[in-house]
């Protein structure tokens, strides 16, 4: 059973606070407390906090109708900045952002896969990052904090990467093996957090309370939020949709199971259903994951009928994986994004949106949205710098603790004894 | 994005207080503030609120090792009766609970298909309801209020069924009706809402966060708590994992969708398996369908070769399911509950577990735990006394507000405008 402290409360009400703040602009303490809900006492307060450490500044003052003039707040983009740093398997992307949440400077690398050993990783992390602060004019001293995007299960808490396939890593401190090479308190967790954390922050969560957010790429999986809260789930690698059964007994998937989602819509999928549309097909030569997703583009808009061929097959896969996750989770909104979708995601949503009232049940179907993430830039990179903003307002005395520090400390608390047989 | 009062924390505070006295039985203020993490003034304040209105009482006074003596308290069983109703696709039953939520009373009956006229369904409720009571020898003016879960998709808010597909209802005010049927306040909800319910207050929600309480039946779906919350989704339907594909192109599901893993677990479905494995067998004469389940587990007992395939077969697919399920939510605890499970459960489950670790991933694989429910009789009704519970508390004054309620009031207060392009 959760506990629950009065400071996780008043975590809650800064976190609520901030999230108004980035959809407003700028604000005044009443059109916050009319935003959030929340007390005009309890926003005073956390105001009071969040000037006191530079994080927000005045943004002006204004008539209040006869009274005093009332102050707005921004928050403030001379602070400091950001780091946002989403380690995939093919490269590493880093984005410099201001306190605003604004990109300042970014900076891309390839990786090859068998660059997995952690002490080069983070090397190569590091001089991306410097290339990145540099291009924005922004010295080290002035990096707050990182936040970094590792692929596989990550245990933010104790900074771990327990488990990444695709390196072979098991229970590495990469926490602590970043921190060092970057000279900066790190903040790690999984892309699936990070784009749910955008979504929920900057992108259709600031409207509805139940979002997916639907990654396509190399890659598939989905981000959660229910109830306006981030879904970690019991190990933090709740959202792996990519790997749920969509054939039975299908393709075999990289993760070893059979029919998963990820092995008909991750561009290895996609290929995968080109040859067996045409085997020959001039798209499939070399081993080219992202020019074949941009070929595919250019055989559409050019008839091309085994390109129109594939995006029908995969529309429907897309809608039937969909239909699963709107069935089982019923959100008030599906967003998609990945490069993929950023590819040729307007046409394969077109193609898929026909399918898909066919694969969700009528209550589910009713509630919910799909579209295209409305999230501009790196959702990674974005979703980390919110949990770097978090962990830098830790660091400066304004602590918080989100959900999962929540669900943590209530299973280090211990459990409710049961002591007698409940429901007799 | 949802809007938080510090009414909404004083409830939820008052929810995790009586959720804390039906595990411990009785308590003290002390144990209470130490198993929920709650102030000892804030214990203080709900407790008194409750005695107020006569739902806690003394359970006798201690010594508190020198100072004053210290209260036990309990929830009083004296208070009244609540009133839980499981109206199923073939079936009413009716348990009557006094307000510590042990049964004093129960009925059942059956229900015919074609019997899906409102009021007269509404007439058969009440009269299952009077036999329950006057079984507890109690009179029809003690009982408190009546919780009412009924097929398909339920607006707990307004009242309403909004789609019963079995029955052909859209829209029907079915609380109004029920309440003047029955005479007393009545709550409507969907079957998953109170498994998931019951899981949460009285099985696996006890010590962990993230349970998804799986019902194998006619139906199939799955009621789901995330970080201790009841999950509801966008249109109170979420859990319809029955509803989501197995087999891509599979069966047809009564749904309309093919291959959903209602199709291969339903007891249905379960019969055309069978039907599969020998056309001819025994058990498939008649229409019978909680004979049929008897009759495979006598099968198995038997050691007769097509139950043990049977089995087989329905534990991979199973395991395949449960899979899907564990993957994409990561749940600490999957608990199984349902007439085929009170039948045939320890041996599908023990089939089920061989099969399961190679369809999780082992991050969340080895964060989960499977199980037959532990909780004591029937969880619809009991999920529905818990609602019920709620909303007499609201009745007599100390008004509460679920997660649900949160959701509705925060949209019904509109959206954060989005008057700046964010993450730019």
């Amino acid at each position: 059973m959760p506990k629950r402290t009065s400071k996780d409360i008043r975590n809650e009400s800064r976190f609520a606070l901030l999230r108004g703040l980035y959809s407003l602009g700028t604000a005044t303490r009443q059109e916050l407390a009319a935003t959030t809900g929340l007390s005009f006492a309890t926003i005073s307060n956390i105001v009071g906090e969040l000037v006191e450490v530079g994080v927000l500044v005045e943004a002006g003052r204004e008539d209040s109708g006869g009274g005093r003039p009332v102050t707005r707040l921004k928050i403030s983009p001379e602070r400091g900045a950001l780091v946002g740093v989403d380690i995939a398997e093919t490269y590493i992307h880093v984005d410099v952002y201001d306190l605003a949440l604004g990109v300042i400077g970014q900076a891309e690398s390839e990786l090859a896969i068998e660059e997995n050993e952690p002490a080069a990783l983070v090397r190569r992390v590091a001089g991306v990052i410097d290339e990145a602060a540099s291009g924005a004019g922004m010295p080290r001293s002035r990096l707050l904090r990182a936040g970094v995007s590792l692929p596989g299960q990550v245990d933010p808490q104790r900074g771990v990467s327990v488990f990444a396939p695709n390196w072979d890593w098991h229970e590495v401190h990469i926490q602590a093996l970043l921190s060092e090479a970057i000279g900066l308190p790190v903040d790690v967790d999984n892309p699936l957090r990070a784009i749910a954390l955008s979504e929920l922050w900057f992108g259709a969560g600031r409207l509805v309370n139940n979002v997916a957010t639907v990654n396509l790429g190399t890659g598939v999986g989905a981000g959660l939020a229910i109830d306006g809260e981030l879904v970690r789930g019991a190990s933090n690698t709740a959202g792996e949709w990519g790997h749920t059964t969509l054939v039975f007994d299908g393709r075999l998937c990289r993760c070893g199971r059979h029919g998963c989602v990820e092995a008909y819509l991750g561009v290895p999928g996609l290929q995968q259903t080109m040859a067996e549309i045409n085997a020959g097909h001039d798209l499939l030569t070399g081993d080219r994951q992202r020019e074949f997703v941009s070929d595919v583009a250019k055989g559409l808009s050019d008839g091309d009928p085994d390109c129109v061929k594939l995006l029908e097959v995969t529309g429907r896969y897309f809608a039937a994986a969909l239909g699963n996750l709107i069935n089982f989770i019923n959100p008030d909104h599906v967003s998609v994004l990945g490069w993929t979708a950023g590819i040729i995601g307007p046409e394969l949503l077109k193609v898929t949106e026909k399918y898909l009232p066919r694969e969700v049940l009528p209550s589910a179907g009713s509630a919910v949205r799909l579209g295209l993430s409305t999230v501009v830039g790196n959702s990674v990179t974005l979703g980390m710098a919110t949990l770097a903003l978090e962990g830098f307002l830790e660091q400066v005395g304004v602590p918080s603790r989100g959900p999962a520090a929540r669900t943590a400390a209530a299973k280090r608390a211990g459990v409710v004894p049961a002591n007698q047989a409940a429901g007799t």
